[in-house]
């Protein structure tokens, strides 16, 4: 087999066979192929597509590139979920414990952020003493043992993905729908789940930008699971405005806090209800309907709260900020972002809100820079609301006050404010099954 | 300027500028762009093509890219053809000498084939004594001297070709026009010529198989070299039968005397004085019609032929050859290659003919590779010739007979015997001006 001639096989419009998927991944992984082949298929694939099957067998070789997890001494149901990445998006701080709550088991790797905010691992090390990496042993006892972990990867799982994605990073092939599915679906089957919901941003904040693409890599990405045995549903959620008010670590995790305890804003508790009740009902705990009240009663009766704070103790975190979240380390300074004009913001450019975070210290530009959990961004004001002139729209927070001038600069040049109030757009514009 | 926008912008259906390309070519001579990101620009051309302007912003760029030739030193209009490659091409060594017999300029720089039968360079070396390096001051006096000089390439004109070709050739990328048009152009503009008359081989011995894809690549070959102040025309020949009966070195060199002698074969007759004829023209010495008239003439009356061989003694190469063909040194071994049934020879694929040539050691594998200068195929009957059972198709010739198994069998797999005589295609399809 020649790398040439699946090139020039895809080049023409051909599908390409396992055999040749295979050989190629096998090649990306071992060094064999070299990069210039490797970018000039991703190319190919770019313009000429794959079939599901193709994506399939892509998606396969990339998660057995690697090492992959073994859950099989959990007891019980696995369910996941996975988010394609948003603003302010800490869905899984709540999400999981309102599941977890049921039995259901949530052995959850999360990778770290890179660019906007930290990852989800970031946003728990914020809460002093949390341990992000445990042994294996240590993560499946503690989830056998109280339902649920969140740790960072430890290993490198689909190592072809990350030799992949650097060359597509470089060569303007990231934008392919089958090699962003068997990116992301290459990493997640890596994991030992029974259920997997995706979360799949649409919007300014996200990477898919309109709602038909949205849907069509939600359609591919539950096919591909379903066809790995998996049980599958991806929503369709809005990144078109940020989820919630605050964007930042320790801000996120402490509005996490707050929604646990029933006090969230309406936005972002809505979208967790709807993706704890889809994980609920994977699992085999009834309809998304009924789940969906029982999400919302774990949150009434206390118990994903303390389901919570149990992990936050399992994992060596100090559970009196659970209790009591204003004791969260407070950034030095703040600034707040009044608003030149008066009427409805009309549009928030929700990726700009992100890079005016990076710019406070909240997330990383390089693997390498560290970050401030403290900094970060609470919204007064979002796409809808009316504002008068002066008044404030959101409050910068920061360890150094040299950073907010450019974040300012970013979140006002990212607000469009006008005379007429904006059409409200829904919250989950989809459900794929 | 980052390569990385400029990819984006050509897979978006872009037109790249000027300056983009220039950026895009320095990168590849000087080494600063990685290949990755040269192969899937590539791609993108393949698949988005490139206007006019972008192909001869590229052609230049290429041909900047290194050395260019100064024939300020010759004095007189100066022409050259150029062929796009086929299977027993041996018409340089007619047109040469016909046009230089008219005082047009010939300084004629050629390649070594790689692949088929050797390249021009080649042929001649055939003639023992045969000098291929000249220095500039002896080739450009002999060309002043005599009116023609044909010499190997002894520097590297247009680097950035080089490294883009190795790179297009591993990544299913060569079929793409622009592409191939700026490689030949580049090269070809590289040296100092007034008129270029460009053969475009199309056929089953060509890289071009169809008419109408030969004839998209004259228009802009023609429209490339117009616009670097070229007097230009392009022929689309025939390459679905081999040119004249002689495959390879010597073999060929000798058919090419006989026919400055008038005793060639019908079609590389014909193609010879075509090209000629627009060579003359192009150079100002009349209509095409007319110049044909001279090119018979320089046939007739000897004065071709007489150029000829002042060429080679001029060039170190031993005369009595030229006068006595038979006294070339013979293959050591030859065997006849009989037709297994009775008909109409229906097709022969040119290509499958080059490559029997090749394996009987008439042409290189690889660029290290020494060539058997004898080594050969003489064709007996082409397309369209009856042909009875255990005629004669061809002999083949070489010093070594355990090569003719397998060109014994590549022939006749290429040769397709039939009931009916095949309808008769044009020798040249078309004249682009």
């Amino acid at each position: 087999m020649r790398m040439y001639d699946i090139i020039k096989k895809k080049r023409d419009g051909g599908e390409l066979s396992t055999e040749e998927i295979a050989f190629f991944i096998r090649g990306v992984t071992d060094g064999s192929i070299p990069d210039y082949q490797i970018s000039a298929l991703c190319m190919a694939i770019y313009f000429k597509g794959m079939t599901v099957r193709e994506t399939c067998d892509l998606t396969f070789a990339v998660r057995d590139s690697g090492e992959k997890l073994d859950f099989s001494a959990i007891a019980g149901v696995r369910a996941d979920k996975h988010s394609t990445g948003g603003v302010g998006d800490k869905t899984s701080l709540v999400v999981a414990p309102v599941v977890a709550s049921f039995g259901v088991k949530v052995a959850k790797m999360s990778g770290r952020g890179l660019g906007h905010t930290g990852g989800t691992v970031d946003k728990l090390e914020s809460i002093p003493g949390f341990r992000t990496t445990l042994s294996e042993e240590e993560f499946i006892g503690q989830v056998n043992r109280i339902g649920l972990a969140i740790v960072g990867q430890s290993r490198e799982f689909a190592p072809a993905d990350k030799k992949l994605y650097a060359l597509r990073d470089v060569t303007a092939t990231v934008d392919s729908m089958p090699l962003i599915a068997a990116s992301i679906m290459g990493k997640k089957l890596a994991a030992d789940d029974d259920c997997i919901v995706l979360d799949v941003k649409t919007g300014s904040g996200s990477f898919m930008k309109s709602v038909e693409r949205s849907r069509e890599l939600a359609r591919l990405m539950v096919d591909i699971g379903k066809s790995a045995g998996k049980k599958m549903v991806a929503l369709i959620t809005d990144m078109d405005r940020p989820l919630g008010y605050a964007i930042g670590n320790s801000l996120e995790v402490i509005e996490a806090v707050e929604t646990l305890k029933g006090n969230g804003p309406a936005d972002f508790t809505e979208v967790c209800m709807i993706l704890a009740a889809y994980m609920l009902s994977l699992a085999g705990k009834g309809s998304p309907e009924a789940c969906r009240k029982l999400a919302e009663g774990a949150i009434a009766d206390g118990s994903a709260l303390q389901k919570f704070a149990e992990m936050v103790s399992a994992q060596g975190g100090d559970g009196e900020l659970i209790a009591h979240p204003e004791k969260f380390k407070q950034a030095k300074c703040s600034r707040a972002v009044l608003s030149a004009e008066e009427g409805y913001i009309r549009r928030a450019d929700t990726e700009a809100y992100g890079l005016a975070s990076l710019a406070l210290g909240a997330g990383r530009n390089t693997a390498e820079d560290s970050i401030d959990p403290s900094a970060g961004i609470l919204l007064k004001k979002k796409t809808g609301d009316f504002v008068r002139k002066g008044e404030e729209l959101a409050v910068l927070y920061s360890d150094d006050p040299a950073r907010f001038a450019a974040a300012e600069e970013k979140l006002l040049a990212a607000t469009a404010i006008g005379r007429e109030k904006p059409a409200e757009e829904p919250l989950v514009y989809d459900v794929v099954e």
